[in-house]
């Protein structure tokens, strides 16, 4: 099969980063445009302040930035890593122009035609593609992925809600500083430090959880009806982040089958064993300190990509459990993600430029 | 008013050395004997291994350590700051000798006839020494003070439950690394990470806060009902434990509500005015960014003493509420809470020795 | 005495805030006027992003914020924390207009008739004033202090050099964050890492740590011919720069006898009793493992104004001292310094408007 | 080639467990014993705090631990992570049981006839086996590799002097804390910290850097009379020490010769193609705040082996220069050194057993 062409829009970001990172060895992919606002004319290995391990990978290092305009870039779909003040103008502009946009921006995630989508937990709301096409005048289509928080939380919900019912979630999470970006949060602010506050995190989990969540029916998706309470602290780790979770459920489940359950879990990416999919989308630890962050948020095949469970337990209250859970936010959290489902859509016919 | 000699058992310690540096200035104590299993016969300034700010204070010093043997020490009162497996046998010991101890060990605390006590709390508690009295043959009593985690979470719990009755608390904790006292935790386990896991501590919350919000009825002590979820997690930080907490009430509550009713709370040692009272016991933040661990954790009219909450708002679920607490894990939570019921027995003609 | 009103130019800023903390109890000055090039019009206490402990000082918080502009502004003497770019018009347009200029940038620094002083080092540099005057058509003057790294090195330095002579320098900084200003370093640069390049920092220390151990003599300043080798690196730490330090003397000079120098070492502000000069400008420590940049950067008796040194010990080459040195670099190593400057040009009739 | 077997004497310490992990897929080695002094007669995989990446390996896991006894092992090769107090007894009861001992203990480097080695810098020295030999009663002999501020450093030192003729070295170094093994440094010790001591570490450079650059002459090692100067610090991070250097070389060399004399270097295990010899034992970085240590720690061919030497420029002195350059401490600085030594060993012939 040839190699797809890409392009990423917002690549010198922390998130944009990510993608430039694991896309360049990608097996179905290849990267043929990359955009900056404020850099475009130069290469992207001169203009971008590289932050992560191992340096700019050689090919993307050459390839000339451009602006982010359907004329300038030739590609058969794009990923966008914008901030989530430009985003919605310029996604809108590359679906109009017949782009397939994949996007990790918060733009239109809530839209009731846009699926918000991570390929294990709901697949099937890609249904909501036929309403889009519906609604909007657009050459080709937006499809969208979550909060970095919402989505590491949305599988372990997805596999107890699918086993045993979900009534009510309260979650408190403990966020790595590279979740906001990069220059993101000044050192002097977070050394020694918490901070108990990320602007708009707690709304996105509720909202995008309840979204994902909730089921497609005649054209829409159904408010599942699931009490959600999130709690979002940043942290002085530098990537990974790790939530303490308590679930009420229909039923009186076991710790132990919980673990079970979970550890059971699976999905149509691996099922269709995406390059991108890990082999289990939750792995689940005995230990009784596990997952931590820095041990564990490189765990499973494809590092990065499992979500990593521990501590499971029963809460105070009838029918709760607690547990803890830990995702790599840059990678299942973001760009990891947004490629997994790029290549399910690759992979089920919807990429068709 | 003459100054009641106290001595301190386990001085070495993260909490001895906070005995010791709080009690140096005390009006109403003096230290006269610190005791070290494995120090004894040398002067303290030599003997420890200093980790706090500013010194050992000169008088403390040039003392002597001894055993911890009631024979060793002339003291009008003990504090304990023993570890765990220790700390039964040589409390009983000072209790039988007729010293009156106020310990922060675990040992005694959930003795049903032990009062528990944060003395803005459940200072009625102290009725249990009666009962004490009548089943120990003790020449004199033991009193505790709970776990730096239970002690701060138990003072907004006491004000909204007084106010609003509570049922369910779902704790999710992040604290410093002080809390192991010291060498404690390994910077090679800690930086960059996050242990969601810290021995025993879920069910200390959980049995100390419940014997703390229960009545004082008919000698002993009633289990107040309430459901509690605890997590608990330990982060980069050198003092300062933060907590997301939820809680249903059993009434729909406003957010400016409860912070109201939280920032007026008080109890008798503000009433009584004892020396390490804060004026407030409860300092609000209505920032959207605070109490934060580095910022709050020494605010107060007694830096350390006061428990900082914010971010006071509605949870998800009915007659729910969320909020985050600050306090001083090795001050309120510990020595300094000790100091305070000190005080209060003092005050209240307890100290009779 | 009535107090003398001062106001800063740059008042959001890192330095700019350390200035209005110190400045808000000052016995001598009292704030009158505080400026911001892009907040103008605001209270000062809305249109900061306060970093420092405790808070925004009630008196400072209502002042309105100014622009730095000469007629906006009714103050005895400015103190200047104005970044690099814009220092040197502006501190030019001040002292133009008749205001006597404290600068803490790096503007003038270097300016052949511009004092640049440490009062206990070099306060002999005030009659580089004169050949200022001669040479500059303006109504007052403009007085620097050196940049942080190379204020805390110049005073042992100074103490050495007097009594033995001194050929060669190797200086090597562990420097903080706070630093590099606020936002300043961002936190996923600097986590788990050192960074071994600080802009521009080790020409300013070779150059401006010349120029004040330099000897005053018809009308300029003369260059002592010093060897200085600098390596500058940033690592995580909030605040305190720690300084490895080898010096080549003109003489033999033993660990004992160079520590007794330093200990004894006095000047000019202690002298006359300055309300900011701490008793020691240099407290020595005898420890093996001191100074440490968290428990010593607030030594003395005007906390952060003293230098730690400690460890010295013979080098490996002939008549080579080896020595540590911990100084507060926003307190003695900016403000505080500025400020101690300012009350030395008060005490000997400078500042005369 | 049928692989050697090698026993590791403190497989529990933070190097013991890098032997390991390094060894648990070596083409040439299979680990055929482990040793603990405290925990024999347990599984390795129960009695280990394992605290490095990936967990414990497999096969090591199922080993089970043996007292450090010759009796009790079986193996073609030993390396030593014993710590100080204890090695010097074992390894020697191990040599003269006929094991040839690798090791990175500080017991036996400084003795005049056991080789210091760091295979690119002075494997000549491996001659003075036959003064050993000829001097003690064993049936085999004892190598040692160096500290690791010492390793590191030796390494572009070498290549200096080899170039340029070297007379002073003022080296100051940043060490991370996995330096002081497991527990180690306390975290409540070090965060927001620089403590500017490591017991015995100062020494251990000069000694060891001095015998390493000697020349073999008449069966023992010349001293070079190289003057040297080390100030060592222990900062908060995890892996990797950084070093600033100043030399004084025997002529004048512009900074851009130097880099490339460094770059160049290359030593008897990379013309053997050793498998743990990286293809560059020096990689030269151009940019200019670089070697950082959490970025450059794990640079090379063989992640951790190579030494990143950036910042070279010249000092305030005649012939003098200055640099920056980062090791993987227990890496280079301690397993893998140890393993490369071994594999030069057993390439010449040495390890007969």
């Amino acid at each position: 099969m040839e190699r797809k062409r890409v392009a990423i829009l917002g690549a010198r970001g922390m998130v944009g980063q990510k993608f430039v990172q694991m896309l360049s060895e990608h097996p179905w992919f290849e990267i043929s445009g990359l955009t900056s606002s404020t850099m475009a004319q130069q290469p992207y290995g001169e203009a971008v302040d590289w932050v992560l391990d191992g340096g700019v990978p050689t090919r993307a290092s050459d390839l000339v930035l451009s602006h982010a305009d359907p004329k300038e870039l030739d590609a058969d779909l794009v990923f966008s890593a914008l901030p989530g003040g430009v985003a919605r103008g310029i996604e809108k502009r590359f679906a109009e122009a017949g782009f397939p946009v994949v996007s990790n921006s918060s733009a239109f995630r809530l839209e009731p035609d846009v699926p918000l989508i991570v390929p294990e937990v709901n697949p099937q709301h890609l249904q909501l593609l036929d309403t889009q096409r519906g609604r909007r005048d657009w050459g080709s289509f937006i499809v969208t992925t979550p909060n970095c928080t919402s989505t590491i939380l949305s599988i372990p919900l997805k596999a107890l809600m699918g086993a045993y019912g979900l009534r009510k979630v309260v979650v408190v999470t403990m966020q790595a500083v590279s979740g906001a970006g990069y220059p993101g949060v000044p050192s002097y602010q977070i050394m020694d430090n918490v901070i108990p506050f990320i602007p708009q995190e707690e709304e996105k989990v509720r909202h995008e959880v309840s979204k994902m969540l909730g089921k497609f029916e005649g054209g829409s998706i159904r408010d599942p009806g699931i009490e959600i309470s999130a709690s979002c602290n940043r942290v002085p780790v530098l990537d990974g982040h790790l939530e303490s979770v308590y679930v009420e459920l229909d039923a009186d489940v076991g710790a132990e089958e919980a673990l079970k359950t979970m550890s059971e879990f699976s999905g149509l990416s691996q099922e269709e064993g995406l390059p991108t999919a890990p082999d289990k989308p939750i792995l689940v630890s005995r230990e009784e300190d596990r997952p931590q962050t820095r041990q564990d948020r490189l765990s499973g095949s494809v590092p990065g990509m499992s979500v990593v469970v521990g501590r499971v337990r029963p809460g105070g209250s009838r029918n709760s459990l607690l547990f803890s859970l830990l995702g790599h936010n840059t990678i299942r959290g973001a760009a990891g993600c947004a490629i997994l489902l790029a290549e399910l859509l690759l992979c089920k016919g919807h990429v068709v430029r």
